[in-house]
């Protein structure tokens, strides 16, 4: 289709993407490589994937679903380098556990375990360390997590940027349950739990000192309730993907991509708060790739999306669910939106991150 | 008993060690909270086991017990911050793995899956994380352990320090085993697996440009198949350590302070090789307080120690095993080594780290 071919350039399918005219080192790490975008999955492609192998990496989902002595397990890791380690609605203490219960919860798993490790820069104060490990402590029994191991780095000034956390995650996966991108199938339907690019917003005006009116809270939260409450319905949700890094724009993309569907938006129906759009207008970003730290996107049977709807509407987490579009068989990979005009226009896989160090 | 008394001032118990004239902003991190010894454990009891909570967490063990489903899991993390990245007999590659899989190890379980996660800094080479990555995967593969999840973020030129790794682990404790500091009781021998101090003066000879007449190759290695050996001679060992950051003098103090017993060694049998005892001498270091990736120290009942140091030495990983000691009802939670002189001293916790940053 010629039409397609058009839509997809200039492309950014990280299996073609190069750059005509580098404005930068391209032997070197850029902020890029950790935005959760083309360059990170470049990254992965290239360097990554071939050294490590295995089957499991390849499947590519926020957690591994694994087999360890007959049990279904789910296997998750993130570091955490966000700035400042402390933002409206939350700190690096809440993100670290969230980010990864999360990663587990969107393979229907809800977190037993986590695993914590600190690289701590000289000089930070102690108090600090400790408002970030309470924050820790905190997140994790609101979440119904236990920390059971840990390790903690020390390096020099200069060498770090304050506290660095990384946490890795494991928990059972339900029986019946086999949430996984290659299981998106045209005729799916697309329901997004709510508002997005909140946390991008939220820690971008605090970084910057901005300020839009009235202060953006980071959604940051735990999202296996909401995960019970949609898999109570059926078990045969198809795939559920935490919008972190890249917004909704790239996790949509990697779910096109990875099940080889296309994907259909409305545009209109994507819920953007005033106060997020506002500020993306004033800095020039884009909603759909602004980092979400408590919301999820699910490709969903239609048979079941009206059910699963309700049942997220009627979950603290999901009040504000929406229908935003369906996989269809047309431009398999590529995501489109249609827009307020009755126009379409590609939403891409973008590049890098907009807003660095968001999580 | 006054003299055990006096042998413990001036004391670097944790409970109780507090600095008399500070040399430095005690309100702060410093290079010796990320040590291994005093001071790590003063951050472990003080801040984080306090904002954690949970059971396991508490237990102390280089990797944690866990009940899952039904079944006993083994699951640690540590991070990965070593200068430089390449040295003599090793990398940060090799090391991210055989760190976790041998905390793995030291709990009885074999290693089945890890989480691996990059912290790069801007500006470094993509062909150096390349081949981080690349060594990374060999040592997965040697030690049979598949690299199932991961993460990588990136922070700017100046807040990082080239490549930081974090990797967690997880693997199934066999049926029977129960390896546990608690477990030590009067009588029970102390074998060290090899010559000691090895890593930690490979890494500084290299970091410093020193030579010692020969070249010092780090030991790391994962000690998965010495430890399954030493299981099939008896399910029935008490405590397994790998003596890393801290060196075996730190490793003996945590199971004297967690089983409550006294620990004696012989400090002419502790393996020391000429060219680590040269190379402390002139940089003033004590060779048991440097780190080993490589080398781990048993605590067996006296009626299998035999056979288990004959398992141990038909084991390349063990094959200069020593028996160095026995764990006594006297002095509990203290080390004594009995000098070449026919005296005692007393083995400490050290306060932190003598070599920063060797793994």
């Amino acid at each position: 289709m010629s039409d397609t071919t058009d839509l997809r350039m200039p492309s950014v399918d990280p299996a073609s993407w190069t750059c005509p005219a580098p404005l930068y080192d391209q032997s070197r790490v850029v902020m890029g490589h950790g935005g959760g975008g083309a360059l990170s999955a470049e990254l992965v492609r290239d360097v990554f994937a071939p050294a490590f192998g295995g089957e499991t990496l390849a499947q590519l989902g926020d957690a591994a679903a694994l087999s360890l002595g007959g049990l279904r397990l789910a296997f998750s890791t993130d570091s955490f380098v966000v700035r400042p380690l402390f933002f409206p609605g939350g700190s690096i203490g809440d993100l670290a556990v969230n980010g990864t219960v999360n990663d587990l919860a969107m393979s229907g798993a809800r977190a037993s375990y986590l695993s914590c490790g600190f690289i701590l820069e000289e000089g930070v104060e102690l108090d600090t360390v400790a408002r970030v490990a309470d924050a820790l402590g905190a997140a994790a029994r609101a979440a119904g997590v236990e920390v059971a191991t840990g390790d903690t780095k020390v390096v020099e000034a200069g060498h770090g940027d304050g506290i660095f956390i990384n946490t890795a995650g494991i928990g059972l996966i339900p029986a019946g349950v086999d949430l996984r991108p290659q299981r998106v199938v045209p005729g799916d339907v697309v329901i997004v739990s709510g508002p997005i690019g909140v946390h991008g917003v939220a820690i971008m005006s605090v970084r910057e000192g901005l300020e839009f009116g009235v202060e953006i809270e980071s959604d940051c939260a735990a999202l296996g309730p909401l995960v019970d409450a949609m898999l109570a319905v059926t078990p045969d949700l198809h795939v559920l993907r935490d919008p972190t890094r890249g917004g909704l724009g790239a996790a949509l993309n990697e779910l096109a991509t990875a099940s080889g569907t296309g994907v259909v938006i409305t545009e209109r129906e994507v819920p953007i708060p005033p106060a997020v759009a506002n500020a993306c207008a004033v800095l020039g970003l884009d909603p759909m790739y602004v980092a979400n730290e408590g919301k999820l996107v699910a490709f969903v049977p239609r048979r079941h999306a009206d059910a699963v709807l309700e049942a997220m509407r009627a979950h603290p987490l999901g009040a504000e669910a929406r229908i935003i579009g369906e996989a269809v068989a047309d431009h398999p990979g590529m995501v489109v939106a249609r827009t307020g005009l009755g126009g379409t226009r590609v939403v891409d896989l973008p590049i890098g991150e907009q807003l660095p160090r968001i999580c």
